[in-house]
């Protein structure tokens, strides 16, 4: 097993092959920016990723320097980056990928924000150079400012409307309690009404420098030439090249306690299905346990062949869609089950989710389970591998949050360590955690009355 | 410019190279069934597809055998073929794609079914022996029956509740009227609560024969393999290899006259944003203007730099999702426009999207557009066609729906002579038609009086 290779923020140069013959490398320049790229042979597109190691838990209730709330500033600058710079309008910026048949997009997270485009290889110097003159000198129009305020709360209207999503938000404020990452990620319509451009404006001072910036590339990649490239339109962009700079630390990886804020929340809509999510706290994204953790949620969600699936869809037919799912941050994570179904049966999906997790904490796993679990996620992530995409978020994810870079080989090799033990003892871990409950759909809050008490299945 | 291939019905053997290095085979067994692969050098994973002639067009009203409605048994037989054969159950075929964490689900369509999985290269041989087994020899037991009927009702109430799935069944309903084409792919909650299993088998009897069957496979492909492994996996499925038929003629690619059977169709709902869709006919499949119509949707709407996105999003910030479609079938297609808004600008955004077509039938496009256009169309088709996926499906609709295979080099060839004038007269063609305006959100009918009249917009 390769040990996992440290990616460590005072280590100028790193380069090495890959066990799968690609070719890592990265170079942290004077003002602490971080540039990697993975040469992958015969590869005939690239996909290149500006990451910031900013998201919506680091904004602030209230902003600093303008006194409104910054909820919601992260996401709204993201769309303000696509909207020109001294040297590009926002239909210079459109025009440049369209032009190639570029996919170009970017995505606000909860801990960073990142910028991407997938163009073949002849495209990558082109995506290089908006990219970067996006990042270190977007304008910021006051017109463009206001015009966009009202696309983003059409784009919060669009999430609100669709109930999958609104469970999500009312789970992860439940179970998260006050912690930042129980926000969601937008905002609401009400603060980003009430943003104001200065806000905005001193975000992107604050959190947009080089030192926090990681730029990844995967596929027909050169590195000498991406970072020459960098270099070229960061200056030509107005980035001073000559300020020597650390990159900026990545966060504290260290446990917190999250206790659930509630333990039932219930939005009652007028629609055909109820979505229901049932959540804990889960773990942190460096925990130990995190190849337990994944065998662990193949087994109980992960597929068709998964207990959930052939419990709830397959016995007994009450849901199309069933599956667990385990969210890690760098201090903590939800961990929980969710599915769709009729209104009538919510109660028992519910009940029956959790006596599952019950179950697995009670009598544990087969060695034929774990096996398949194992067989799983390698299969899944050799296929993810072909694609740049996939490598370059890998690459990204490795420097700016992780601080190291595992191989598949690696990763397979703790999966496969996975006891089945390990897993019980893990389930019986969440199983004894109290379980938030939250459903959007045409029932109401009653329904849920003594969910997860002794007699309910739930052992604890 | 490479001719198209044809791929004739009565032709048993084809083996060419393209001009991208890989290698197309096809293989017409005794029975009339027909095996496609393209090889790509250094894939290490691979896509396979089994492809069955009929969709939910082909189903009948009234069943002949039974009498019940046969809507929605295209899909619910595709539900069906998951759950057992005499040498597999359900969870023996679930597991067999878990296990090596490979890709696997089905597809139903207007015009055809789909059953598929995406494996590494070592899996190919169980991905094909099961996918066989599924389509040869499903048991369609009556209890698997009844407890997926609830399944798919759940599916239907899940899409119900997506207001964006649901305007897109009321716009095809109120353009292609009493069209096939016009019913919703999965039937209703009705006709699934009607179904029978009689009408199930009959239609799985009626369609699911070696002639009507394309299997096509792209990556890493070996194509002797992958004959023997059919043959080998159909034989022990039961299907007889000593019956000799043809292949099954593709539907007839005429193109038919659908004219609107309703102007205006709104859905009332409580929620945040109008759905609203623009349609009117468009073009059947084998239509010689599809290049001119890939272009004009291009400019009117492919993009960020789009004609649409700029005007209805970037200057006006009246949506967050905006854009221009063609869905083209065997013998019609359905031409339009759509976005998502607040409902008090529902009117002035279907205005606004009218008045960008009519603006193209009365100005024309730029020769920049143009150009864009082909950079945009030939980018993207060159990055889709990294994926067996794509290979795989390009391969099967080829064989099955078209009848002849083109190179990318010829498809960009006949983008490349599109001109201007082609985009203006067919956009002139387009606007001239009559305009279904459909939506689904909280706003009433009235609200689209008088659309598309003289003055409103619209020039005819």
């Amino acid at each position: 097993m390769i040990p996992p290779r440290e990616f460590p923020l005072t280590e100028p140069s790193i380069d090495f092959e890959t066990a799968a013959g690609s070719r890592i490398r990265r170079t942290v320049l004077p003002t602490g920016l971080r540039i990697l790229s993975e040469e992958m042979p015969a590869a005939q597109s690239a996909t290149i990723g500006f990451w910031v190691g900013v998201g919506s838990r680091d904004e602030l209730a209230t902003d600093s320097a303008v006194g409104a709330s910054g909820f919601g500033s992260t996401h709204f600058l993201e769309h303000l980056l696509f909207k020109g710079t001294p040297s590009r309008s926002a239909l210079d910026i459109a025009i440049a990928f369209d032009a190639v048949g570029g996919e170009h997009n970017a995505l606000t997270a909860k801990e960073y924000t990142c910028y991407y485009a997938k163009v073949r290889d002849q495209d990558l110097s082109m995506a290089t150079s908006v990219l970067a003159d996006m990042i270190a000198s977007s304008l910021i129009d006051p017109e463009e400012f206001e015009r966009e305020r009202q696309v983003i709360i059409e784009e919060l209207a669009m999430r609100e409307d669709d109930p999958g999503t609104a469970v999500w938000e009312l789970l992860f404020e439940a179970v998260l309690g006050d912690h930042p990452l129980a926000r969601p990620i937008g905002g609401t319509p009400q603060t980003i009404e009430e943003c104001t451009r200065e806000a905005v404006l001193e975000h992107y001072a604050r959190n947009y420098r080089a030192a926090d910036v990681v730029i990844s590339a995967a596929g027909a990649v050169r590195h000498d030439e991406l970072v020459a490239e960098v270099v070229a339109a960061l200056t030509a962009a107005g980035w001073d090249q000559s300020i020597e700079a650390a990159p900026v630390s990545r966060r504290p990886l260290v446990a917190v306690d999250t206790t659930p804020a509630r333990s039932l929340i219930v939005e009652h809509r007028p629609i055909e299905q109820v979505h229901l999510l049932l959540g804990c706290t889960g773990i942190a994204m460096r925990d130990e346990r995190w190849p337990v953790m994944s065998i662990l949620n193949s087994i109980l969600g992960g597929g068709m062949s998964s207990r959930l699936f052939q419990e709830v869809r397959e016995k007994r037919g009450l849901a199309y869609s069933v599956y667990s799912f385990s969210s890690a941050f760098s201090d903590t994570g939800v961990f929980g089950m969710g599915a769709a179904c009729t209104p009538a049966r919510a109660r028992e999906v519910a009940d029956l989710m959790h006596a599952e997790l019950v179950a697995m904490a009670t009598d544990g796993v087969t060695e034929e389970e774990l096996s398949r679990a194992l067989g799983q996620l390698s299969g899944a992530s050799a296929l993810a591998l072909e694609d740049s995409d996939s490598r370059m978020s890998r690459l990204g994810r490795a420097d700016l949050i992780l601080g190291e870079f595992q191989e598949l080989d690696t990763i397979l090799g703790m999966l496969a360590s996975v006891t089945a033990e390990d897993v019980r003892t893990l389930a019986r871990e969440l199983a004894d955690r109290s379980f938030t409950v939250a459903a959007v759909g045409a029932i109401d809050e009653s329904v849920f009355d003594g969910f997860g008490e002794p007699g309910e299945g739930n052992r604890s």
